[in-house]
């Protein structure tokens, strides 16, 4: 089976797609642009969900459910936010076998229908900031779509808070992006850059996009969150407004901020290799398989009691240790596969250790540990394996991180020139430089190079950087912003 | 606030949705059908995919996830199915700026495209059993909805199963059955009667439909889960076969089954009251709250840490209890609130138990306590308090069952004559008598009393009760089956 994934040195692009079928975690559907996530892949999404969702809640945000369908007239009430998405919409216009009065969108996200909502719900200040989220499927119409990473409908958490002032909102909208990248860094393993979205690349409805920028093993970059600032745009579509301690109506101010499962594309192709999946321990619902090679009837009774000892007591290391979450443990005892078989399925298939454990080794007290990253065989004795495995979760989540963002620093230049930058952004990698902060220059590199403006990083004040060079675009003098210059999916 | 619940004995439906809109659980949206869950509801809603789907792993399947677009030719392939389901479906008819080629359907249902997947994934008995579950969104269009009860769009799992025989099929649908009718009396609280659906109320597709049905406080009956044995229905019209040990090609036997967001309203119905609602405390997000009466700024300090530290010995008692759950304690700090405000708020939304801690109790070193379903004030000490109120909560799950099962019992009737059930339907209640299969008998009892049939209760054998009697609409004669007929939601 191996074979079956071409390697990732040859085509990235084919690598992905062969691992992601090889691996069973998704598949394509009959529906033109929709996937089918298979139970392989739908684990991940569930141990996203659970971490996720604990960071979210803790913001204080409260989770709830809204309608999959808008009215059409909603959509229309934010000028430029039914510009961005009318041409990505599926459409009902027929139900109950007759044809709708007012067609109905299914949800490309839900700013509109959630407006509707808290203008009934919020009266006062004291209602205020009004905190939820929502797991749900959305559709957007897409051309060209890639397992997980563009799919016509996908599944994500939406956020959307209502603050009383300006300030509260671009607080809410920057920490939403800080809770991101320490959950994309801390469990993906993935190092993800923070960044404001320039004017032409925002949320259609927004004043301001923040999104976090992380760089696949390709040296593209991926977009793997985003959170908005919305002003009183939306709420002054849908009339959300509240009566203020000074007695005064008004607006309030909103944001909104999303994940989708494009995160587990843009994990697997952060760590993943030619053999398969490699996954984060923290996203693993299996974390250790001892695989016992049983060998005759009379070495199989001992050897699975051996397996289930060592079983026993890696659950009882695992919980003395510190790791955030429960170890699983399982033993493969199929005998109608060999053993070579289970270690390429479990290679294939990203479980982070794998415990070999056959009649000679134990006799020598010993057995054979693989970490999936390294793919390195140790020899290690039965008792010390516990402990050591143990660890091994927990330095490889570590080593995952560093190794990834060592790769992305490898491949982050400074510019200065745009003739310099021209040819070298063939061969992939983030580009830094000053930027005007002009739409002509930012066309200009798009439709040259096929690299787009990906975000202006932030600095320490979570604020875009100030450089005193001239645009490397344009020339334009000093005094500009720093910007972020990739290819990207 | 109180009052605007209209009280139960005067108008059960108003009643019902007056405490689901009072006690923010549900909403109703601008689209016409649809529901919003509120964070209060959606909670519940969380409790009850935790519990189960813990349930659901057990017996073997495995979350995944399917378009929420199905082709409109796949819903024809089943021809029972296509004409169940075509009045109720959403059609995407647009989507892209363009018209499609074939519409697609909202899912009302996933049997038919996950066949498309299971033909694809099965080859050889090897791969059986296969079994899948989901947790998604579904629409049918309804004419007349109810919030949580019967809502266009709504929120369920569906398993979806295939085996290599009939048998397998058929015992896979019968243990969901019991899953699901433990889970309903463990978790929710909520008697419910397992029982076979007769010909003319089972699934659209189905060879056989198990469902559970439960009593509501007003006496209606309320189907609250189905099972179904789908035989070879779907599997050959989407040709999902495999390769049997025999060397001979079949169609799998296959099996689905669901619970919905329905649930939720049966719950509120068996158990809440004219303060609001009354939650089981397996269903609770916070299951104890503290109120301290803090009076004055000199003993507002010491309030607040009487109350913290009651809060971490119960939590430390908790942590010692048998209690399948995480105690959640609140502390309402709150100081803009009157007391009496706080309670009736913590009536409203059903916290298991409450406590009230004044200055003049810390004196005397005792607390209040109130168990929300028997709304019983007890005096006691501060010192065991901890070790009753776990118990408290234990005690209360276990009694709001054995209350309802006794209503439920209590309003179920043999009937033998159909004289003397015609006039006794319009009070309410099952009733159980023989029948004798025909379908006549069956839509006579409908139209003359609007009751219907309920199920064919299940014996130990999980078979439908045989009995000595005549069948009770007609007189014909001895050897029919027990069948339960009721009012219904």
């Amino acid at each position: 089976m191996a074979d079956k994934i071409t390697p990732r040195s040859e085509d990235f692009s084919q690598w992905y797609q062969d691992l992601v079928l090889q691996a069973r975690l998704a598949d394509y559907s009959p529906v033109k642009g929709c996937m089918v996530i298979r139970p392989n892949g739908y684990s991940i999404w569930e141990q996203i969900q659970k971490d996720l969702n604990r960071r979210i809640q803790e913001t204080g945000a409260r989770n709830a459910y809204f309608p999959l369908f808008i009215p059409e007239s909603f959509l229309k009430k934010e000028a430029e936010h039914v510009e961005g998405f009318a041409p990505q919409c599926a459409v009902v216009t027929y139900a109950g076998a007759k044809d709708l009065e007012e067609k109905l969108i299914v949800r490309p996200t839900s700013e509109t229908i959630i407006n509707s909502m808290f203008a009934k719900w919020i009266q006062s200040y004291r209602d205020l900031p009004m905190m939820i989220n929502q797991w749900a499927n959305v559709v957007r119409w897409e051309m060209r779509t890639r397992l997980f990473l563009r799919t016509t409908e996908f599944l994500w958490q939406e956020g959307h808070t209502c603050h009383a002032t300006h300030e509260e909102a671009e607080d809410e909208s920057r920490k939403m992006l800080r809770v991101y990248a320490d959950f994309a860094e801390e469990v993906l393993a993935m190092p993800v850059l923070p960044g404001q979205k320039s004017e032409s690349e925002k949320f259609a409805g927004a004043l301001r996009t923040y999104s976090i920028e992380a760089m696949m093993q390709d040296k593209k970059a991926l977009q793997a969150g985003t959170s908005h600032n919305l002003s009183t745009h939306f709420a002054k579509a849908f009339d959300t407004g509240f009566l203020d301690k000074d007695g005064k109506q008004k607006s309030v101010h909103q944001t909104s901020w999303g994940v989708s499962t494009r995160l587990i594309g843009g994990m697997i192709m952060t760590h993943s290799d030619d053999r398969g999946l490699v996954l984060p321990p923290r996203l693993a619902a299996t974390h250790i398989v001892i695989v016992p090679i049983l060998g005759n009837a009379a070495t199989r009774a001992k050897m699975v009691e051996a397996a289930e000892e060592l079983k026993v007591k890696i659950q009882l290391a695992a919980q003395a240790s510190s790791l955030p979450y429960t170890v699983g443990v399982l033993i493969d005892r199929d005998e109608t596969k060999q053993a070579g078989w289970k270690f390429h399925e479990y290679e294939l298939t990203g479980i982070p250790i794998r415990i070999e454990l056959g009649p000679r080794d134990l006799e020598k007290g010993q057995v054979v540990v693989v970490r999936r990253d390294t793919l390195m065989k140790e020899f290690i004795s039965v008792e010390s394996a516990p402990d050591l495995v143990i660890r091994g979760l927990a330095a490889m989540q570590k080593e995952l991180l560093e190794r990834a963002r060592a790769f992305r620093d490898a491949n982050t230049f400074r510019v200065e020139d745009y003739s310099d930058f021209k040819p070298r952004i063939e061969s992939g990698g983030f580009f830094v430089g000053p930027w005007c902060q002009s739409k002509v220059c930012e066309e200009k590199v798009k439709e040259e190079t096929k690299a787009t403006l990906r975000c202006l990083p932030l600095n320490e004040n979570h604020e875009p950087t100030r450089e005193m060079n001239s645009c490397f675009i344009c020339g334009a003098g000093a005094g500009q912003v720093q910007a972020v210059f990739a290819r990207s999916y």
